[in-house]
């Protein structure tokens, strides 16, 4: 591909993107295939020789397109939507084209610079403490696991990484909620603490972790010689949004030197409106902590924001520096290969850089508080319906709600008939919503957080969900 | 920012990208910039408000792009260079703003099956065996830490992960080379083995692991009472693409039961090419494997093909299955979200399929012919010049070289001229090339494999750093 078709096709995908964007609410949000039907379409053997530009661009219309999730559709309501907004997908062709590898400052001085000023945009944007330095990361599951091998070395006196795991005396322990991201079970089994050493701490009434029940599983472990390693809270639980209160988690870690890790991977943005920022109350006394601009920030996927307090112990958990990689500016600059798991590293703050630019904090702000708005009216149109219940409160912007139980109904039929709704709702493609189960009690929630989306989107899924029903 | 000024900005972004593409060549390779210089020329806090458009993309062109090393320059021969192409750039653009979730198969179908073909079909151009199932990493730093986590999974019954490391008996032992890659340092300390339990197997005159050496010190390790767990084998290291002799290390990790796999992160794309599908020989023992197509196969970072014999066991190892990721599918589909240590993930295998198709087969095999002759024909140069040496053989596209020690030089003395001819090389920012140190040594890598460099830019690198000796 020369540079004039380079320069043609480019502009024909432009006016692609752009029409993409504005007529993506005409498509269904979830495509009508069976799995298989994609691939059963696609040739079983690479092609041997080259095929034209045009060729392409047909192909992903006719073959992919039709089997895609639309992800940026306005009637997405599932999970925790995705805000992409337009300035960063235009900051990631800048970000394909230079192709910068950020693994160290001389790689990509830029880059590594770049990404230190925008971190700490965002570290004042939360109003989070002056010693928390920030690093990108590309999802919160690997966050999270950064976080816990760090706490597994600080724990261990960083031995673990020298001498192995299996040498260690006193069985280190990992403490986090009922309603913790699957993520945090994840990484405490990979970094080898063993699923059988997470303690599942209980929950308060609104589906936060109970201080109290941690301090007490904390107390039993010490007595039995076991050593708490990890704390993990969470600032917005996917289930539910579901606020830890983290004042009270943070003093009893820091008794017990517990590396306490905050997950606010979705929730964490709120925090840039001064009336949501009690939900980061006493986030000071956090290791680390993590919240993902590409869920609700209007940052493209991927883009995590790790902020660390002790840098040591992060540098000391995950540095190699081999010959190769030496550089002579070592010594006075990040390299940012040292602060995680991956070597290569995207130039991933130019289109965080170019979000924030592009809205002002204050238009970021403004955004964020709508949605909180709108999911306060659909869970005003829930209070107000008999059939329906809300079944957790609304702290952001999601509505966890289901059909009411009808008189002398058992638990399985409630949930059938909650899940029949959802199904009968997603079948129509007009909106997507995906649900939980809470204390075993089917729920449908309802994520208000699509860049898409406006009011009108909300209550048309409302009117769905309420003739559905 | 509304549709009519994101096609504007887009259009026009189209045309800065193909004309970066046009000009590289004529920027410096690397910035002339100090630690600290990007930093203070950015504001401190973040803007409350919104800029226009026209200035995010000044501001881009103005202060961030002088602060760059290009990647994509001509003159780029340092470490392995980035091979991104065209349209893999195109590609990112369709990627950017789809932002499909390819978590599972229910929130991205055709992602998920896509991604399903093209790894087949990489299996087929790598002529890999057909019980080799491929999924896509984000690096290799990340594909290597699955494997050995896999591997400690395996060895252990699967225990680890439940009870703990710590309650395993019998200790685990790594097994590599001496001129690995750093990231198999990183994997053995991440995931708990201790690197006081990673053995340095000794290597022959052409810097590959020698087999005997690795069967002595497993029986070595095996008479102490240790359990041998994985090898990792280099196809094509980083300090001079040496190739570990693949079958007699299979055969010697398949005796003790140890997971064996194959880092063949830049090499593996030269395996495409019939004379060169060599240094895969006994590749059919291994139990994973990882290559770069974001390396050398022209596709943009990041993108790195794992491939696995026991599904089941990276599965058992990964996945993780709660309640709101449910969906009705998951029986009869792949979740990737199982197959490797993120939940999130991006549509990587779009870019992949553009690649392929854009070029055929046959176009990335004329592409990688061509770099390995012209680093012939440098090795040629040096051969028939006095003042240098070669350094180690050139099976691909990395020649190292030295200038050649003068009579009675003691090593100190001639690392330093040479450490000062590159220095002085790269000084010119015309091109930028790295070193590596061979057992002292200090050595200079020329790797070509910048998608941009042509025979002209080899010449006159040569050129340059012959009139610079």
């Amino acid at each position: 591909m020369d540079i004039s078709e380079f320069r043609r096709t480019g502009h024909e995908l432009v006016d692609w993107m752009a029409d993409y964007l504005r007529d993506v609410e005409r498509l269904p949000v979830t495509p009508d295939v069976q799995p298989g039907d994609i691939r059963r379409s696609l040739p079983a053997a690479p092609p041997q020789v080259a095929e034209p530009a045009s060729q392409l661009m047909n192909d992903f219309g006719r073959l992919i397109l039709p089997g895609m999730t639309h992800w940026g559709h306005p009637g997405f309501f599932a999970y925790f939507p995705s805000s992409a907004s337009p300035p960063s997908m235009l900051a990631e062709m800048l970000t394909a084209t230079i192709g910068a590898q950020c693994m160290s400052w001389q790689t990509s001085p830029a880059a590594t610079e770049l990404e230190q000023v925008t971190m700490d945009w965002l570290r004042q944007m939360l109003r989070l403490p002056d010693d928390f330095t920030g690093v990108i990361q590309d999802t919160s599951s690997t966050a999270t696991l950064v976080a816990l091998l760090t706490a597994r070395e600080r724990a261990t006196g960083f031995a673990a990484s020298i001498h192995g795991l299996q040498d260690v005396q006193g069985r280190l322990v990992v403490y986090t909620s009922r309603e913790r991201h699957s993520s945090v079970d994840k990484a405490v089994r990979l970094a080898g603490y063993g699923i059988e050493f997470l303690r599942l701490v209980d929950l308060d009434g609104n589906f936060a972790m109970r201080p109290e029940a941690l301090a007490a599983a904390m107390a039993t472990d010490i007595a039995a010689g076991f050593v708490p390693a990890a704390v993990v809270a969470t600032t917005g639980t996917t289930g539910t949004t579901a606020i830890d209160p983290l004042r009270a988690i943070g003093e009893i870690s820091r008794r017990h030197n517990a590396w306490f890790h905050i997950d606010a991977s979705y929730a964490g943005t709120a925090a840039i409106l001064p009336e949501k920022r009690w939900i980061l109350d006493g986030v000071e006394l956090a290791d680390s902590f993590v919240f993902n601009p590409h869920k609700w920030m209007l940052v493209n996927f991927d883009c995590s924001a790790y902020f660390v307090k002790d840098v040591d112990a992060l540098l000391r958990t995950f540095s190699a520096s081999p010959e190769y990689l030496r550089t002579a500016h070592d010594a006075e600059v990040a390299n940012f290969r040292d602060w995680g798991i991956q070597l290569g590293r995207r130039f991933r703050a130019l289109k965080l850089w170019w979000v924030i630019k592009s809205y002002g904090v204050e238009g970021i702000q403004a955004i964020i508080r709508q949605h909180c708005d709108w999911a306060q009216q659909v869970a005003g149109w829930i209070r107000e319906d008999e059939r329906f219940e809300l079944m957790a409160p609304v702290p952001l912007a999601l509505v966890c709600f289901r059909l009411r139980p009808r008189e002398g109904e058992d638990l399985a039929a409630i949930n059938e008939r909650n899940k029949e709704l959802l199904t009968r709702v997603n079948a129509t493609r007009q909106v997507y919503l995906s649900h939980t189960a809470l204390d075993g009690r089917y729920t449908i929630r309802m994520a208000i957080g699509a860049r898409a989306t406006e009011l009108r989107h909300v209550q048309e899924a409302w009117s769905l969900i309420s003739s559905s029903a």
